[in-house]
């Protein structure tokens, strides 16, 4: 078994020089092939090698990519998207070369439809770009993973984040997309309407597919208003369990929290040093409250009274919006907080999901094979959604060490699958799952597989990547 | 143009010749042929003529669908599921024959997660029947079409009804399905996890598929806690529109109403008459608010507000549960009130869901043209999503009635569409309604054709619904 499932597909050199050479006379300066910047475009944000592309295509227009499509189409060489280069699992690595269509510089937002609560914008905005953009309205976008990542790799990759226990994940608030397919045509997904019975549902189909079946060049997303009342604070507990327990409990009475993070005494030590908190080193709640003066109000004391129960501090609150925002970008932080807690190490994330009665063992288990096998691997979680990430922090050099964690993650994973959750709730399949996604999915795996064979037949788009084709 | 895209296909006569004498053999008298029992499960609640089956057989369990499909498969039969026949869009007609499976015997609660908030069923439990079966622990299951219809039923068409707005639909709602694909094999399509991002969403894919991609043989669905309080009662306004804008008004500030339904008068009118009610005859919003005590009180004080301000009366509440009951089925009545309003006239469902921005047009326009059409139409809409019935209630031998009940429709899934809405907010497309998905969907109906042939080569999954094959 290796961490990642990793390896270099067929290349088709004649295909990629010819589609590179025709893509140059066409893009000019917006094809770059240098060096760093391949190595760039190859770049995730874990211990993933990079697999470069041959070449990158500056896209300004769904016309663009289209034209690059169909060039790679004509010549069966593959597309790969590139946005933040923010993913966990390879995302946007390139096995069998071909080209990088970056898509930073579509980074307009195209219409802000208030009074439907919802906006239009092009893929390369990215999560903090677009609220500073809606601030002025009093309308916000959710999502919010750690990364300040584009919208249409949150889209494309099905993220979510901090935010996800009240209003859901990209899957909930995407609307439509607009997609340049591997044949080069454009589809638009769905039109505006808040529901729709119209045959199959394309939309959540493109949500979560990573690239393989098509480009995103467009989304429409569903926006929120800005709550009266905005309360954040943190809770502390002797135990992990006690937490989860707390966690569980709120969960399970409707309590409607906008944010519930654990992390565990490692974690909170780890974001202490990076962020300059002073949190007591003791499993932690985030938490964040929504809604009217009278609504938070009521929740904050529905939660004091679990919290109590459980042995939880009071919340201890955070008083001004500055310092609500160093909690959260503390929070958001806590993947770079954890690579500086041990220096030198690589971190390797996971991303386990399980119903959330399972929520306690499943946590339980892991710390004990975090234990039993002498690693260092904090753990952080959207815990209201049974979802948490512990992250073995390994120096890739001692075999032994990595050999540890392997056997840590194939549990993890195992373990959530057993207990009907998910190998990965929010980080995607990529290179790095493919192997426990037909684990999880059997039958249904040979599905995605069709899908993908009858969408893109030639397979161009980020070939290797989430489903396997006979490989 | 015809009202609905029925034609015969082409029957495979020896197939299904051969196909029923194995079944036969098989299932004995859990097979039936006679003439009543074909048509019965032909039988939609419209006007849509119906198109027989060959056989019926009752399933008892997902092993009796996979032993029916494995031999339809092989001798290349349709498979048509059947619940209860409350489809609005012809989805249990044969037009190329077949077997109807008939999945209301499969009408077992398997595993109610009190924990996790969900719940696994057979596909043959109502909705009706579920809720009875979840009152003492506290839990509803909110999606509530006007018919007590099956929830595979309801999965398979992506319904919704009058809590959507606050709880959406089936489509937020499925956790996950168990599913006999067309050769046989058995796909569970997730876990039970809150979220995931493995792979392609094959849950939401088969939500919406109206049988044409497999049977569902079991579900899991998310719960909701009973709220503590829940309160009901009706506003009357001057004017549709303002009814409409009260609406919009409401939806724009977020206010989280589980309920609003719009009767203009004509429906106020019909519904008075078959449920005995004493509404005044005037355009009225059905509203009913979920939340803690002081919750509801917020709201009903903001949509109070809001009511005033465009000449709404004020909230005449239902006080007891009994009155709250019998406002809610007289809602659910309004199919039969309606027919019953126009002795001898078939209804024709209507379905348009459109961007709440635009429905105070979206309606008035529609009833601009039933006035210069000189049509019977009343409307009923679940406004908080945008989304409204109106049903000409035609006298079907008078040829020019029916051409003026044609150009109406036409009419209004142009403007549907034009509004960037949808044809269909909640009844789906089944045969009624395919020239419109093409219309609606243009690439993106090629894309569901697309998938169809790669999951279903042989198309024997309710053909002739949703998709168009080059046919």
């Amino acid at each position: 078994m290796a961490l990642a499932d990793l390896k270099e597909e067929v290349r088709n050199d004649d295909g990629i020089a010819t589609a590179v050479g025709i893509l140059k006379q066409r893009f000019g300066d917006k094809l770059q092939t240098n060096a760093s910047l391949l190595e760039q475009h190859s770049h995730t944000t874990t211990y993933i090698p990079s697999q470069l592309p041959d070449a990158v295509v500056f896209a300004e227009s769904t016309e663009d990519v289209q034209q690059v499509v169909r060039v790679c189409a004509e010549h069966k060489v593959p597309v790969i998207a590139f946005g933040t280069g923010t993913s966990l699992e390879g995302g946007v690595n390139a096995p069998a070369g071909g080209i990088s269509i970056d898509l930073l510089r579509m980074n307009k937002v195209l219409s802000v439809n208030a009074e439907d609560l919802d906006v239009t914008l092009q893929p390369g905005v990215t999560r903090e770009d677009l609220n500073i953009a809606l601030r002025d309205q009093g309308l916000f976008f959710p999502i919010d993973p750690g990364a300040n990542a584009s919208l249409g790799g949150m889209a494309a990759t099905r993220a979510s984040g901090t935010n996800a226990v009240r209003y859901g994940t990209m899957r909930d608030n995407v609307i439509n997309l607009t997609v340049v397919m591997p044949d080069g045509s454009v589809v638009k997904t769905a039109g505006r309407a808040r529901k729709s019975s119209a045959g199959y549902d394309l939309t959540r189909l493109m949500v979560g597919s990573e690239g393989t079946l098509g480009i995103i060049t467009e989304l429409t997303l569903r926006l929120h208003g800005i709550p009266e009342n905005i309360s954040s604070g943190i809770c502390q507990f002797e135990t992990v369990e006690d937490a989860c327990n707390a966690t569980i409990m709120a969960m399970q009475i409707g309590l409607p929290l906008a944010r519930i993070e654990l992390l565990d005494t490692p974690m909170t030590d780890a974001i202490n040093q990076y962020s300059n908190m002073n949190m007591e080193l003791k499993p932690t709640l985030m938490l964040e409250f929504h809604g009217t003066d009278k609504g938070v109000a009521e929740q904050t004391e529905m939660f004091g009274e679990i919290a109590a129960e459980l042995g939880g501090t009071p919340i201890e609150w955070v008083n001004t919006v500055e310092e609500r925002n160093k909690l959260w970008k503390a929070r958001h932080d806590a993947y770079p907080a954890m690579l500086a807690y041990r220096p030198g190490a690589q971190g390797i994330a996971t991303d386990a999901c399980v119903p959330i009665s399972r929520l306690a063992e499943c946590v339980a288990e892991t710390i004990n094979d975090v234990e039993e096998l002498n690693l260092v691997a904090p753990i952080v979680g959207h815990v209201g959604d049974g979802n948490f990430h512990v992250s073995p922090l390994v120096m890739m050099e001692d075999a032994d060490e990595v050999a540890r964690a392997e056997t840590m993650i194939e549990r993890l994973n195992m373990r959530t699958i057993a207990m009907e959750g998910t190998c990965t709730g929010e980080h995607g399949i990529g290179q790095g799952k493919r192997r426990f996604l037909k684990i999880e999915h059997g039958g249904g795996a040979d599905i995605m597989a069709a899908i993908k064979r009858s969408i893109d037949p030639d397979n161009i788009m980020n070939p290797g990547k989430v489903v396997t084709l006979g490989e």
